[in-house]
């Protein structure tokens, strides 16, 4: 049977990656619908003539007649803009691929979930920031979210094995996300205060855009992905847990009422995961390089240090405030990040301008997504004044 | 909904594991039919008065008046005798225990499977000296077998994870068994040939009998345990693999087509496996102490040394002649086992002995019970000849 696609953000880092699962798939398994990318149109209208989409759409409007020239004679329906956007992932498909980074993926991926189907969740700012939102939309659409990052994947597939009980969440005791540590894993806290933008961006296992490498350094990646674990997962904040992996072999664990835990493991490589939610609930073949324990060795496991990395505490205390509150971490995360990538604060001043944003903002009441884009852009005027008051004093 | 349960050899180490489970479940969960043991009438009669069992099993017909004494008043059922453990386990219940240890259990776990329901199987030695009779028997039966063996068992878990595809073992490419190394792990051959039968039953995790020890020394028990695996699971010989692991944390292993590997984990207690089997397909609490992998710290993995320990190999080829080999395997293998315990033949000699009697006997063919119980007796004769023409050599 074959099953119909849609990429949202096809040219990025997780788009290329289902682009390279679909293009060695066997023939007839997949028909392509619709590719969206930002401004890419070398990039887009190549995949597109590739993969014989029917669909391409550029997000930035003043690169239309890029893309329809580069798809002339093609057949491929060309269009750009926002709404354009919105209106390629509300058309009706099996399986959508949600890759469009940050709060600018959130009114595509609604009018996806809207239309239900499933949708493969790469972007984890959607369910930061708009948790709510999105997993009402979905539950009315009649959507299914698969999560695509490689912890929240692991923890799908460890929870596969969950059994037949009236409420099998019940047995689930703990659910393990495991976190590489980042490239400042071992330095002391004085060391950390003076690290570069360019040391921290160095991570050792994933290569990966800048914003996720701090947020990989400060742990607040790890934090994000807690809150995104307890919105994807019927398992309270109190049984989410932390573990440092530098190895980052052990994505995720589950461990159930009986003593069993249960894990998914493999090289890190995002095909895997994204291939796991292609054929979801079956699976496909895949040509990422195998795991090899022989070789690798061993793997080792630490306790996160609470002092040098406050970012999981601030996530416990947003996701436990409620409402609002994940919102304004995620923008005040951003803010702060991107101030310390242009050299304005310290290392260490983005937890402290996070957890400074959250006691000035308390956990407003968000009820609709108007509501959180507002705060969203409240909460980083906010952490920016509170960057420059910190810069000055 | 109350499960009725039957516990055949539940006066032994896996026995006494599933009691104390049935005795921490909830009021109403389980309904005990049978208990079956060998002969610790006292520890069968104690057993079968704190479950409320209707009937008390004892396999020598010696014991017969002591339990009848111990049970008198009780209104707990009394039989003895090799026909009584088959009547036993032919009386229809949901759940069967299959712990009686060795091919003495075989008879019992023929009448079990016979009559369908769940027959968890903790008797590695069934699947290995008759394993195609015991499943094609299950399969007449419409019996559910379930690996209670902690390393099957955790594979069972991992292939949970499988997917729904039309033939779901096509995307498992890989089964891995892990193995501690036992205590000649670390050992030179030179060492390994003079090792006594006090070193050799010394494992480093597990807290076993002495035959099982002595197998895990020469890691023939890992062999016996791939023939299980193949027997269990519909994967080829080839795609099973035997990973060294001292920790003995992860206990078995599957990797799929699409680059995952799902594992099971746990602290190595037996309870573990017995409660996901009692509770299949849903899962139910134990009070096993819970894995911590903090304070682990570390886990370690390596390949077998295929010089040192030659029982993978043997496995492996027995596998590959089909037919009687299993069989000729697993009783030259006890056997010698038997014959190092009592000194008459030195540690490298047990190997060699499989091996040479495998090499005498070949694969015959073997159509029924009685046949492999003549050969089990042939290949046990054999071995002892071989292990007598060594010891005098």
């Amino acid at each position: 049977m074959t099953r119909s696609v849609t990429i949202l953000g096809s040219t990025g880092s997780v788009g290329r990656s289902t682009v390279a699962l679909l293009d060695e798939a066997p023939e007839g398994a997949f028909r392509i619908e619709a590719l969206v990318a930002h401004r890419d149109v070398i990039a887009l209208a190549a995949q597109a003539r590739r993969l014989g989409a029917r669909l391409a759409v550029v997000a930035d409007p003043a690169s239309y007649q890029a893309l329809c020239d580069a798809l002339s004679g093609t057949g491929i329906e060309a269009a750009a803009g926002p709404e354009a956007v919105v209106a390629a992932a509300a058309r009706p498909v099996d399986w959508t691929m949600a890759a469009i980074v940050g709060a600018a993926g959130l009114p595509a991926i609604l009018a996806a979930v809207s239309r239900g189907g499933v949708l493969a969740l790469a972007n984890k700012e959607s369910l930061v920031c708009a948790g709510e939102i999105v997993l009402a939309t979905a539950r009315a659409g009649g959507a299914t979210l698969l999560p695509v990052d490689s912890e929240h994947n692991a923890i799908f597939q460890a929870l596969e094995a969950r059994g037949t009980a009236a409420d099998p969440y019940a047995t689930v005791e703990k659910i393990v996300l495991t976190a590489s540590g980042g490239p400042c894993r071992t330095m002391s806290l004085a060391e950390m205060a003076s690290v570069t933008p360019e040391a921290a961006v160095r991570h050792p296992v994933w290569s990966m855009g800048a914003k996720i490498s701090i947020d990989s350094a400060t742990m607040m990646n790890k934090g994000l992905e807690l809150i995104e674990a307890v919105r994807l997962f019927p398992v309270p904040e109190a049984r989410v847990e932390v573990l440092v992996h530098p190895q980052s072999t052990v994505h995720g664990l589950v461990q159930y009422a009986d003593g069993s835990v249960v894990a998914q493991l493999g090289s890190p490589d995002m095909r895997t995961p994204i291939a796991h939610a292609l054929a979801w609930p079956a699976r496909m073949m895949s040509s990422v390089p195998r795991l090899d324990l022989v070789t690798l060795g061993r793997l080792d496991f630490y306790a996160p240090d609470p002092v040098r990395f406050p970012a999981l505490r601030l996530a416990r205390e947003a996701l436990r405030a409620g409402a609002g509150a994940t919102t304004i971490l995620n923008a005040a995360n951003e803010t702060a990040v991107g101030l310390f990538l242009s050299r304005h604060i310290g290392f260490l001043d983005i937890a402290a301008v996070v957890e400074e944003t959250l006691t000035r903002l308390g956990a407003p009441e968000v009820a609709d997504l108007a509501a959180i884009l507002a705060l969203d852009g409240a909460a980083r005027v906010e952490a920016a004044r509170i960057a420059a008051e910190r810069a000055a004093a």
